[in-house]
């Protein structure tokens, strides 16, 4: 069992104060609006985990990047290769290296996740390790079997009111059309990411675009068909619950193209002769173009740039991407969001969430942009930075500026189903602390406390995401 | 009443020396070297800052930009529009609004001002909130009323030793003058600021050199001429009690330019020719040449760089500037303040005082630059910077690297003369509890501490700007 | 003598912890895998500190910026100008003049470091200051003058490992020559620092590689015969035990040039006709090709780049390097290092430890990186990061991503032997207190947080640097 006051400050005044906190918002009902769980885990009522390194190693690239960066080959811990050259196929071999190599992980958030699901979930309270590895393999193969243990039982334990997918624009959405069809009353809702379509240096590229018209029904053959056939799948996606969008781009910079200039550009892309500064210009024109549309049909708009996708290039032909090789970059947004905040930021029908791996504009760029336009809202601290010390500094960066009504809650942002729990009670726990040390500044009081903490914990995201 | 401890940090050997610490201190005078309240306030004996709305709303765009933010139009909080069309005028309607929306500061340094204004200055303990909002508007509004709420009155109650203004270098000054001959003892200074001459894309640029003519005596028809207006006007400044100037510039970009190359670009300005590098080098020039003026006349000199001012245009179109629209950027000083920092900075007469919106450059760039040059002092966290966290940061980021003895003290900053005392309290205790911490390490002892308490209170600010 | 709580957190829980997490790490041996102590000092065994003056002022340019930064002429310190015109010769009066000063340094490392030098080394307990200036001068000059102050007796009382210093690739290495010649056991290594001969525009770079051919015995006439040279010296290096190069540039651009070009820019190098761009081009190659050399020889790679020297240009006229004057800027990794990692990065042969002095890269880019790539680890905390509050930041920004096994334990890099047990006993105790710090948060329990204590203080450096 985790130690009640797991992660607050030893202060015994504050302490009190955020175990207080804590325990009124600790078994609230969980939202989480944007993540990368499969779909496919709910579509099948007699779906599974598969093996422990299914679940805790193999599609969790913080913990195989973590591994690698000491040298154990990504082969070792059954990686895939895009050669289909042969890896360790043997998960318990796999799981004695990630035991073996467990203190690797010591205080890093990935670690308390990792101890956190095996205590709160599976009943393991060892760390992991050389000695234990077999034992625990053992132990949680044995639930793993179990009906209990399940993605959907596992969804109603943990209380999960919300869970948003991240999809591809040109995604049938199968999966989540069956669970809709099945009765479950679990909520797995979609979200529309267009990366693949508007950025015309994403791979593959071309026959995205083609999928964009064979899902669409809208032969896409120039910008205007192009522009129609997002507006039919963003329909679509709304169809089936979906209530935001995501965007990935390497800055942040939007700025709107004339109409012909558009078509040009897409133009050349359509022929293959699109080059770096096209594809540049594009992606900054969709992004307002993206703007607009959410503006009209409600999507919230999420932006996540400055990540620098597959910077391990040898790796990254070996294994494919997500393999923990993209690294962050500096990142501007005032000059960069200028043209798309001037044209629709105090339009109250717009919310736009941006996110940032540069901690640096936080408190220079973030927080006085959210503490100024309507349609802004600062998302929570972003993949690295979705840690203990990373959501301190994001309070203690933002909120003053900012306010926290200006704020959008929490993501988990996972792939790892398992690890939700985990990630919403850090969050909630790491609320509690810092609210706790407001109050035992005297600089809010104890009602305040109690709003601002159940606002971090649920309120704030389900105002944002309009859930 | 504030709580004693308000701010400390909650540790009790902490708090103990910071209530000690801040006792030495929280009763000196308050020393105020830069901000901008108006000066009229107390050229007029009979001058009252007018209803509630006039006195926490109208003009402090800290408080209007959180409200607007979230969705509430600035013409229901009683902003003129540029274009004359009607705005809330009901001041009673207008503080309802604020008070029912206070929830929206929490956590936020205005949040605190305007609870410490609230508590200390009027007597009332009560947070704002939609229920309580008529019965705070007649309270505040009867004590408004009385002779001891009038500015001077006030200025006197709040001890303040000196208070600076901000004014253009076109200013005529003619309230200083008034407050000069009324016999008045307070001590209201101005600060020349000429932004709006040395930077040729200032909006009314040719009016202002024309004004520039007409205060000054001098026919301004060339580079040489205005510079002879320039000191004219600094002469002037001095005469009223000034010590010091302000820059505010989009980079701390300073380079000289030829004689003949600052008459070109003054020539084509004055003929309507210049164009946007024109102005960014005839601002970096001016930085210079104001350098070597305040190495002649002994005037501090103040640099505020990296404010993108106006960034929400429709915004700045419908109500003008000071709205809460100006966001920070990226500043870099390493390289841009080469060329002063090598003519001048080496000089003992120079005092620079540079202040930054981008924390990055705190430990990287100014505190490293501000414990080498003997010109160079750092100024207090501005602006947004300005709150708990913010000082707290800038202590950490910036004393073990630039010494205390190289920091300029405190600046209140601002335009709400009423909030001047709870700015100075809150840095006050941020400063006794930042040392305490220091003590509470055994790293100064207590004597040490002392002294550097002292210091930040009035000390560094009164050397700095030789007052 | 220094308190035993030092530095410790005050709160008691956690002071408690760091307290018994330091107790099992101060005695260890001092490792010093990199710094800039003069070997000479331990060739001669009859070497001394020489005054008070030569010992705390003269050489640390730490002291000399901060008394110049507040007005103090560098020629008052007794250091020597370069164009041979009198400074101060009497080291009492220099004494005094720091003495009379030393407030300066209140809550700056210096400051720290000289208290601590003071009472643990010489016993002298009384602060500095005006009236002790004289009696802390005899007392020091009559310790200085015993032979249990010499440097090889205080190299084996402060428990030297292993003491590496940094030398020019051009440096015959005579000093570590006798010292292994003289039977003394001291291990006092050399770094092979090859900027004056790899940057095209080092001062003297003509001549510097005239010295490489004398040293090397290999005349340089090419780019081949260059890194023939170059080849030749890293052996001669590794002969006298070296483990490690060193490479300083303004940026890590890292960028390989053909085999043409890079012997064209070097052909008009050794001309006098290489320009900037040549510069900047040659030095990104150099950096591929030393990590290229470090992959077959073994010897570990340190890069620490962003440092602008000699900003201050008039000083550096009068007064030579090293006074103080070196200036960080912004530092990219992302895209700088990117050819590196993606051409070496993945080759566990390789160890490339990294530094900066910009924080803002701390979370966004370093750590990350070095969470990725396996050669890639992360130095300590640099220059004037090396501070308390530095020391914490670093933990909290880094740890988290990178992992505490990415990381490269500590250096000291001082020029001031008689501050190495000072600087590693502050490090051990900001160690102590941010692993306390965790314990008493229950992120790691009680064995975890003794593996990692003993790790910060030797292990990681031991691994790192191959020792």
């Amino acid at each position: 069992m985790l130690h009640p006051d797991h992660l607050f400050d030893p202060d015994p005044t504050r302490r009190a104060l955020a175990r207080q906190l804590y325990e009124s918002v600790k078994d609230l009902p969980i939202v989480s609006p944007h993540g990368h769980v499969d779909a496919r885990l709910f579509a099948d009522p007699g779906a599974t985990f598969g093996s422990p390194a299914d679940l805790f190693i193999l599609p969790d690239h913080y913990v195989t990047r973590m591994l690698y960066s000491q040298g154990i080959p990504l082969e070792h811990l059954g990686i895939p290769r895009q050669d289909g050259k042969p890896v360790e196929t043997d998960h318990r071999r796999i799981w004695r290296l990630f035991c073996a190599n467990f203190h690797l992980f010591r205080g890093t958030p990935s670690g308390l996740w990792l101890r956190h699901e095996l205590s709160e979930v599976f009943g393991i309270e060892e760390p992991p390790s050389a000695a234990n590895a077999d034992r625990l393999y053992d132990a949680l193969a044995e639930k793993l079997a179990r009906p209990e243990f399940s993605p959907r039982a596992l969804f109603e334990r943990f209380r999960i009111e919300v869970l948003a997918t991240t999809d591809a624009a040109t995604d049938a959405l199968e999966h989540h059309q069956t669970i809709r069809a099945s009765g479950w009353r679990g909520r797995v809702i979609p979200t529309f990411r267009p990366d693949g379509v508007v950025n015309l240096d994403a791979p593959g590229w071309k026959e995205n675009i083609e999928r964009l018209s064979a899902v669409s029904g809208v032969d896409v053959v120039d910008y205007a068909s192009f522009v129609r056939a997002l507006e039919q799948r963003r329909a679509f996606f709304k169809s089936l619950g979906a209530v935001a969008t995501d965007h990935a781009a390497l800055t942040p910079a939007a700025a709107e193209l004339s109409p012909r200039e558009a078509d040009n550009i897409f133009w050349r892309a359509l022929r293959g002769r699109a080059d770096a500064a096209d594809a540049a210009r594009f992606t900054a024109h969709m992004l307002m173009e993206m703007a607009r549309m959410s503006l009209e049909d409600g999507l919230v708009m999420q932006l996540h740039p400055g990540s620098w996708r597959n910077h391990n290039r040898p790796l990254f032909e070996r294994f494919g991407p997500d393999r923990g090789g993209d690294i962050p970059l500096q990142t501007e947004f005032t000059r960069n969001l200028l043209p798309l905040l001037n044209q629709y930021g105090n339009d109250p029908r717009l919310t736009l969430i941006v996110f940032t791996l540069d901690e640096s504009a936080y408190s220079r760029e973030l927080a006085p942009l959210a503490g100024h336009y309507p349609a802004l809202k600062l998302g929570p601290p972003w993949w690295f930075l979705d840690s203990p010390n990373g959501i301190r500094r994001y309070f203690d960066l933002v909120m003053e500026t900012a306010g926290l009504y200006n704020t959008a809650g929490f993501n988990d942002d996972t792939r790892a189903f398992c690890s939700i729990p985990a990630r919403h009670d850090l969050w909630r726990r790491a609320s509690a602390d810092w609210v706790a040390g407001l109050v035992a500044r005297h600089l809010v009081d104890l009602d305040e406390a109690r709003a601002m903490t159940v606002e971090l914990a649920v309120g704030l995201a389900r105002r944002a995401y309009k859930l």
